[in-house]
């Protein structure tokens, strides 16, 4: 009988599902970073995947893995290569993103715009192209990302501190934080720590807060990030899908909870009429959903009913 | 006799003058890093230069120390104390962007812009009063700054490519430099390197070179850039000066040297009136300017030979 692994990579930990033709589970493992660029020990974490799943020889398997770090052609031969060392199996390794897109949309076509600590808006049409925009890091500044509404919220709290900016209740609740009276003490005690820009990222939530109690500064940051979030969909919309409308998937720690935040980017989207969703399915799940859709194109119920959610998508079949 | 010293301290090297009170020279060291923020072996380097200085006991010294990191009075005084313990002398340590604007006004009122990998404003006004704007490092991005003119030039070029923005000759001088051909590869490049925001840096050159030949968004980068340093420099001489007018002294890496960049920071200036400089002096003489000018607070030409270079400054005297 032919079984389905879904795998979802990252640079701190990988999850792997395993279910059978009828959707029974037949495996669910963890393991650790599998992103060829955070750590030489991917293939490590690979192998303790097999080893866990230990499925029986002979079994005819199709893999679908979303791969933090998968992001160049060379890099996605690398992990397939070493996929086919420890599976015999179709296999398809993809960028992590599109996890999120198949836990969302069950394989139909459609874009998902990711804000966590760095942003990506993905998407793949009917053909099958896929296409993304953003996804650059910290140095370039990803565009509604948590570390960039971070990183602006305390540059906008230093200039007002110095005079150049408007006055804003983030700088307060930066001092709190960090329990500084200074920003400039404040900057060096985050440039001096090892990971400076892991100190940053976490400050979108006081910019957040602050954006809840009306403060502008904040709002204006915040709408100026989902502007430029929506800019980066309407072009992926063109490119993929020639301006033809698709649903719009909202994932990450900035993006996918209530917030003033994800509130401008939903009505910036509805004005567009485009419509917005929150996933159904965790990242690995999605990631099993991407396999089991390369079966003939389309995505049976009962496999999905293994794995839960609700059921939603165009291409469903008994 | 009266011995004066000039210190200039940073994160990776230290140098340091003396000279006697007829201005004879009567050493010229160097030594390591001297930035508490930057290395944990900062008291060593200063000790370093005590010894090799060798000034015989009881010599009645003045001390001048700019030293990098040296941003807040809590750092300022764990240096002075550190000094004490080795010089018996009067000492006085400042932010290292004092050495630079000594070294070009000679101890008269003024502003200084630095531009090298990060940038800054600094001033001093007659009664003594220091002021700053920027010098808030990478994460923060300094406006006009090597690193910030080489984050937008990279970002500029990946968005093009990614057909968000303008073609630009700054593409295809990134390939170049990192033999790439494509952005996603060359970014990949760049984070996996153990110290990515050094490789940032020095792609100011290339937008620079783009801008020299015309490149529109090369040119729209440095101009946004420009406008920003002098917009600081207005605030600085508004908050120190009440608007009149004074000298600034440019300096740093990518505004010493003339270039667009430079033209247009110039350009802006002049037309509101105000005077551009390059300083005649390196900033260790500066240091010792800064030493020199705090006895009877003028500085005398044979002190001022001694060091060499043009003389100039209002409050120069026989």
């Amino acid at each position: 009988m032919k079984v389905f692994v879904g795998v979802d990579g990252g640079g701190t930990k990988t999850e792997a599902i395993a279910v059978d033709g009828t959707g029974k589970k037949i495996g669910e493992v963890n393991s650790g970073p599998t992103n060829p660029n955070a750590t030489p020990y991917w293939k490590e974490s690979l192998r303790s995947i097999s080893q866990q799943l230990a499925l029986p020889e002979k079994t005819n398997v199709r893999i679908f893995a979303g791969i933090s770090g998968a992001g160049t052609s060379e890099t996605r031969e690398e992990l397939i290569e070493a996929f086919r060392e420890l599976f015999s199996a179709e296999i398809e390794v993809e960028p992590d993103p599109l996890n999120i897109l198949y836990g969302g949309l069950y394989g139909s076509a459609g874009i998902v715009q990711i804000c966590g600590t760095g942003s990506i808006t993905y998407g793949v049409n009917e053909k099958g192209d896929y296409g993304r925009i953003g996804g650059w890091g910290y140095l370039l500044g990803d565009r509604g990302s948590g570390y960039e509404i971070g990183r602006r919220g305390l540059l906008a709290s230093i200039e007002s501190e110095e005079g150049l900016g408007f006055p804003t209740v983030i700088t307060e609740y930066i001092y709190n934080k960090f329990r500084g009276k200074d920003c400039r003490e404040i900057l060096q005690k985050i440039y001096s720590s090892t990971a400076p820009k892991e100190l940053v990222s976490p400050l979108s939530k006081i910019v957040i807060r602050a954006a809840e109690e009306g403060d502008k500064v904040a709002l204006n940051i915040l709408y100026e990030e989902a502007l430029m979030v929506c800019s980066y969909i309407f072009r992926l919309e063109k490119e993929l899908f020639a301006f033809k409308k698709q649903p719009v998937i909202l994932a990450g720690g900035v993006l996918s909870t209530s917030n003033p935040f994800q509130l401008m980017v939903k009505n910036e989207l509805d004005r567009k009429g485009i419509s917005t969703f929150l996933p159904e399915h965790t990242p690995v799940e999605g990631a099993l959903i991407g396999a089991v859709r390369k079966e003939n194109g389309i995505i049976k119920k009962n496999v999905l009913a293994a794995i839960g959610g609700r059921i939603w998508g165009p291409q469903l079949e008994d």
